[in-house]
C-alpha cells in the first residue's frame, strides 16, 4: 500500500527557511509573495495492506520518527 | 491566494534520506517498509487573486528556485 505523510509546521512556529525563500524569490523579482512556509512530505510504500493498519502505522511512524509533534503536525494520506 | 506547491525525487532517482528513514524505521522496530521517499512541500501565500496568474506564477517559481527540474518534479496544488 501507498501513503503519503505531509508533515508542516504548527502555525506560529517561525520558520527561518520559508523566510529565506521569500527572499530569494523577491531578489529572483517576483512580486506579491506574503509568505512562504516549508514542510516535508514522505512517500511511503508499506507492505501492509488493511487501511486502518496502515492509518495506525504511519500515525505511529510519525509519532515516534518522521514529525517533531512539538511543533510539527502531520498529516496521513492513504494513495491505493 | 493560497497554495501548496509539493517538489519529489524523479523515479530512479537515488534517495539516500529515504533510504535512512527506512533504516531508522526498522531499528524503531517497524516491519513492512518496502520503501521511502522524501520530498519538499511549499505553502505559499499570494497577493495575486487570478487562479490562472497564481498558477503560471508558481509554476515560474518552481522552474526558477523551489524545484531542482533536473531531479525533481513539481505540483502546484491552489487551495482557495
Amino acid at each position: 500500500m501507498k501513503a503519503r505523510v505531509t508533515v508542516t509546521l504548527k502555525s506560529g512556529v517561525l520558520d527561518p527557511q520559508g523566510q529565506a525563500i521569500v527572499g530569494s524569490l523577491t531578489s529572483l523579482g517576483f512580486e506579491g509573495i506574503n509568505g512562504v512556509r516549508q514542510g516535508k512530505v514522505f512517500d511511503v510504500n508499506l507492505a501492509e495492506t488493511d487501511p486502518d493498519k496502515a492509518k495506525a502505522l504511519l500515525n505511529d511512524m510519525c509519532e515516534k520518527l518522521l514529525a517533531n509533534t512539538v511543533i510539527e503536525n502531520y498529516a496521513v494520506e492513504l494513495l491505493d
